[in-house]
């Protein structure tokens, strides 16, 4: 899934998304409820509509934006007390408000309202909160179910990096009963073994039929390793905020682009990629516009960086169906640390 | 022609700025060889294929840029010695090194180095730098011919808003033949009034069978004006500047999407509009991205101007060769001053 937080993949089109191989985008109820709102974009159309978006759509409740303000949030049973980032306005978003929210937003894939933790964070805290996320997690499917409304609703497992507790929401969420499942509180700063940890520990919980959402991760490696263990769908900011801020992702290592070395060399960002950008524009070009201002220069990389990623999904996905994913995953990785021609 | 001052048209890709129906693209010889130097545009295969850009190409010399930093600007005879904008070095232009610098940068059509004047200006230094600009254009022409590269050069007619000066300008700038003619000095807050009435004594001047460019206008009431008096070839940051910053050009006049009253319009930008933007995208969208200062709201905002501009374009033509020119702008003027539907 591309990131379009606010109803837009940042600097470019729906047209030029798709054009890149990507099939979901994801946006985020937070922002959307705070701005335009909710019955705006409802009364636009719906997400889709509304955003010139013809595939699948998916909004993350907000709990990771929420709580990523710590000292603007009051957290009770009841739900979540905030101050909005844009003008100070009070709000207040309870699991029930969530889907409501949600709904009226109208993506075809909604999640639950969790409690998103920082790292590192102490057990008891953890447990405390993994409790009330569960019972937010049942709340928020039986007001989903009293709604109606033809949307798919993920549950997300919490439970920091303790194994118990991420064991104990994998199982309680599955009893519950979600139409697939998310892992939450991930890419916070735990690092990728720790990542990998906690993915070894939860996804063999979670049902084969559903599936697997691995939210905000991550790095090519990080996907890699989350594919091989199960995960299934990801979204990232990683492609198109390094494309905006000048590197890239290539086959052969990141690409740092205002890199003097790059003034004059005409080759394309990664050779043999088929992306809008390679296709035509040479690394010295886009230096040129990364070092002038120049907005295009992000929207040609973030463009470039997509195809990236999805390419490295539909590749996974080939690999996988030909039995042959740990070869896959081998060579793609000895690529990604080679450095080759154009590595840095 | 779209304005791509850097090298690429703000926001914008060439396959976009193309889809708009724009033919050609002006970068400026003044920034690009302050950055990336005109020698680096030349070792990636000179303007069109840096940028990407499969039609034809202009330059201007960048004298309006130079001028319009006075406090960093020395005039002689010999050339003109500023300070670059970017670094504080100082760096000197004379007409040959202007064609020389456009040279390199390979654009298929290049501008003469020209002083430019502020408004208002007192005769005797407009008669005075006239006819300096007058000399270091037959120094151009010469320089041009002696390179012997496939380029078109034209001329500039300055002489700022004085009759007899713009007369005598254009005469003695025909003396000298170039292989075009631009008309310069203009749209620097005289006013649509007496842009007419230098248009009026300037364009009759100028050959039929050479074009006639009018450098840096203006509103689409401009353009119609000029086209009136003999005009051919136009640039202007205006599509792309408004589009930046949520103003729409439109058939029925101009329109401020961040204006409240487009919070739940599911309308377009502009009914019967063939753009990008137009046939997806609502109002109401706009005016979110524009508010939640998203890039894409600029970009699709910037196509949606340009093919506007592009359409007056290609209208004009098509009246022009049905002999219906002064009712068609009758017509598009009344248009734009309606109001109409959409306008504000």
């Amino acid at each position: 899934m591309a990131v379009g937080t606010q109803g837009a993949v940042k600097l470019l089109t729906p047209d030029e998304v798709r054009g890149v191989g990507i099939e979901v985008v994801l946006a985020n109820a937070y922002h959307l409820m705070l701005r335009p709102g909710a019955q705006v974009v409802e009364a636009l159309g719906g997400l889709a509509r509304f955003s010139g978006w013809d595939g699948p759509t998916t909004t993350d409740s907000g709990g990771f934006q929420i709580f990523s303000q710590p000292e603007l949030v009051r957290v009770s049973e009841e739900g979540v007390r905030f101050t909005s980032h844009i003008d100070g306005a009070r709000v207040f978003l309870s699991p029930e408000r969530a889907v409501e929210v949600q709904g009226a937003i109208g993506a075809d894939l909604v999640m639950c309202l969790d409690e998103c933790l920082p790292y590192p964070v102490e057990r008891s805290r953890a447990a405390e909160s993994l409790e009330r996320t569960l019972r937010w997690a049942a709340r928020c499917r039986e007001a989903h179910a009293r709604a109606g409304r033809a949307q798919a609703l993920f549950g997300i497992v919490q439970g920091a990096t303790y194994r118990d507790l991420r064991e104990e929401a994998a199982e309680r969420l599955v009893e519950i009963g979600f139409d697939g499942y998310a892992i939450g509180g991930l890419s916070v700063g735990e690092g990728p073994a720790v990542l990998r940890e906690v993915l070894d520990w939860t996804a063999p919980r979670l049902p084969e039929g559903r599936l697997r959402y691995l939210m905000g991760a991550g790095t090519p490696e990080d996907l890699l390793a989350a594919i091989g263990l199960g995960v299934d769908l990801f979204d990232c900011v990683l492609p198109t905020r390094n494309g905006r801020s000048a590197t890239a992702f290539t086959r052969f290592g990141r690409l740092r682009l205002r890199n003097a070395r790059h003034a004059r060399d005409d080759s394309p960002v990664e050779e043999g990629c088929d992306c809008p950008c390679c296709k035509r524009f040479s690394r010295g070009y886009l230096r040129h516009l990364f070092l002038a201002g120049e907005g295009t220069a992000g929207a040609l990389l973030s463009l470039h960086n997509l195809r990236f990623y999805a390419r490295l999904m539909h590749e996974a996905r080939r690999a996988i169906c030909g039995s042959r994913f740990a070869s896959f995953c081998r060579e793609f990785l000895a690529g990604l640390a080679s450095g080759g021609s154009a590595g840095e």
